[in-house]
């Protein structure tokens, strides 16, 4: 029988589900709108019904030997998801490893957040094969990262490390979802280069393509283009976020020292022109002592499947570990 | 027999080294200007004849069980120190647990840095007792930093993490001793201190004592001294100091979540000088998770034992891992 284990990705806006395989091949796949249902029993009863679809839909004979959770606010050490605020409806802590025993009693149950769930996609089936201190930073609306310290993830005390969106790079700087001032990822993000955009406006005079859109509708990947066809704000703007990210990385490595940091997201489908400027300051910003030596990589997953596959990642992780302790 | 380790700290001034037995209670020490030797191989050879000498000082029959060094640049993975800038006279790079296996071909040899050294020394001896997610920031001439996640030290690819030191906490500020500006350790420790009351002197009018003292003869304690009499640019000096370093600590959490953060070294001396402006700003500067929930202690080892201390913690923590898996 082929040991599969379930990936689960709970979104804001849609919940990817599917049936992943040692080698990262995801054999089935379903998703629906997280708030479809407005309890979140149901929400779980429609999931465990979803894999059971999934699992017929299989041609081989397949037992399911695990389930991996990213999802917001998820705590490791508790098996439940935490405050967060986008699925708040369903109530402020909702135990996902314990209402999930009930449905497979004899399954391990791993839960973390998105972030910390596409290290482990990269460390198992993408850009950190074989590495075991590395950092992915997610570079969306906002900024997550999961940072692998000696082969694990780093959880820290709470299993809410890894806020590095939430360093403080420009104290009294741009307002923050958090309600603070000055986060990175108010700059370095794809909503922090929507921002870097208007300043840069605001500041400058010339042509510029941008101009004739509205920052609600701006988007990073309108600014990539913008910066393909040469358009001088949408390039400054690129750079700007590299020099606010670079800086903050090189402070991640004299933190961490990782082989390799990687960048994955909206935002890194820009390609060069945020690679660039990020691994120009980065390195301009780092220690002699590592110049050169650390990796500044694309991430390997595909975005589309990223989020089922690291999730995946997170409770194949825990069973290869098991299987090599036999 | 009773079961001692061998706990070393090579300083740039002075080597110490001590037997310490398992609940950290040392039992004889030494100690020796480090570069009375002008070769690695003379220095090693004194060194090894001050452990027989302790060792016969102990009443007690004892078997060495382990040695343990901190060292700057002290290399975990290595077993070697390399490119000190305190000891290069030696040579760039000093393979320590390769010529001590010549002295004590049975014994596991452990070395890393002063900062990582101390962290241990708290984990096993002082504030940090039963945790097992914490910093150690050691203030003193510099700013180093032994982080500590999941019962671990991180010490990365290279094993030269922690340099907590060199974040950048102001482009384009302080030189700094890395060739760089703007260092967290060039504002937050003692020498960053007395750049401090020299910069706010330049700055304001007023009386202060300190106007009496030249750069060169003002210390840590004078400032914490004056202080203490109520010298306001002395208050202020700490004040501007808990800032940077609170703001500072602030991203340490974000970053690597512990349970607490222990201050020790010199300017730890000045007590609730640095301590209270300093946890003032790092709550004032955390994301709401966090705020009231990470301890900032001081440390609880003997400021004239904690670098034998924490050297001899770094090896009994590995021997008792190793008597654990037996």
């Amino acid at each position: 029988m082929k040991k599969l284990v379930a990936g689960i990705d709970i979104g804001g806006t849609n919940t990817v589900y599917g049936l992943v395989d040692i080698d990262g091949k995801i054999m089935a796949e379903g998703s629906f709108p997280t708030m479809k249902y407005q309890k979140f029993d149901l929400f779980l009863e429609a999931l465990v019904h979803g894999l059971q679809l999934l699992q017929e839909s299989v041609k081989e004979a397949s037992e399911l030997t695990g389930i991996g959770f990213g999802a917001p606010c998820g705590n490791y050490y508790t098996g439940r998801i935490e405050h967060a605020a986008n699925l708040k409806v369903w109530g402020e802590v909702l135990p996902v490893a314990e209402k999930l025993a009930a449905y497979y009693p004899e399954l391990p149950v791993v839960i973390t957040n998105d972030a910390n769930a596409a290290a482990i996609g990269e460390m198992l089936y993408g850009a950190a094969k074989g590495m075991r201190n590395f950092s992915v930073i997610t570079l969306g609306t906002g900024l997550g990262s999961g940072i692998v310290v000696n082969g694990d993830l780093l959880y820290g005390n709470d299993s809410f490390a890894g806020e590095f969106g939430h360093i403080i790079v420009s104290p009294n700087g741009r307002e923050c979802g958090c309600g603070r001032q000055g986060c990175l990822e108010t700059y370095a993000s794809a909503s922090g280069i929507v921002r870097t955009v208007y300043k840069l406006l605001a500041d400058h005079r010339g042509a510029s393509e941008l101009k004739a859109i509205s920052f609600n509708e701006l988007s990073a990947d309108m600014i990539s283009k913008a910066a393909e066809n040469g358009d001088p704000i949408a390039i400054e703007a690129f750079a700007h976020t590299g020099l606010y990210l670079g800086r903050a990385l090189a402070d991640l490595v004299a933190i961490t020292a990782p082989e390799a940091i990687i960048l994955c997201g909206g935002l890194t489908h820009a390609g060069k022109y945020i690679f660039e400027p990020t691994y120009q300051h980065m390195e301009a910003n780092m220690l002699s002592l590592w110049k050169g030596k650390v990796k500044l990589l694309p991430s390997e997953l595909d975005d589309r499947n990223a989020a089922v596959l690291g999730s995946a990642a997170l409770v194949w992780k825990k069973l290869i570990k098991n299987y090599k302790s036999i």
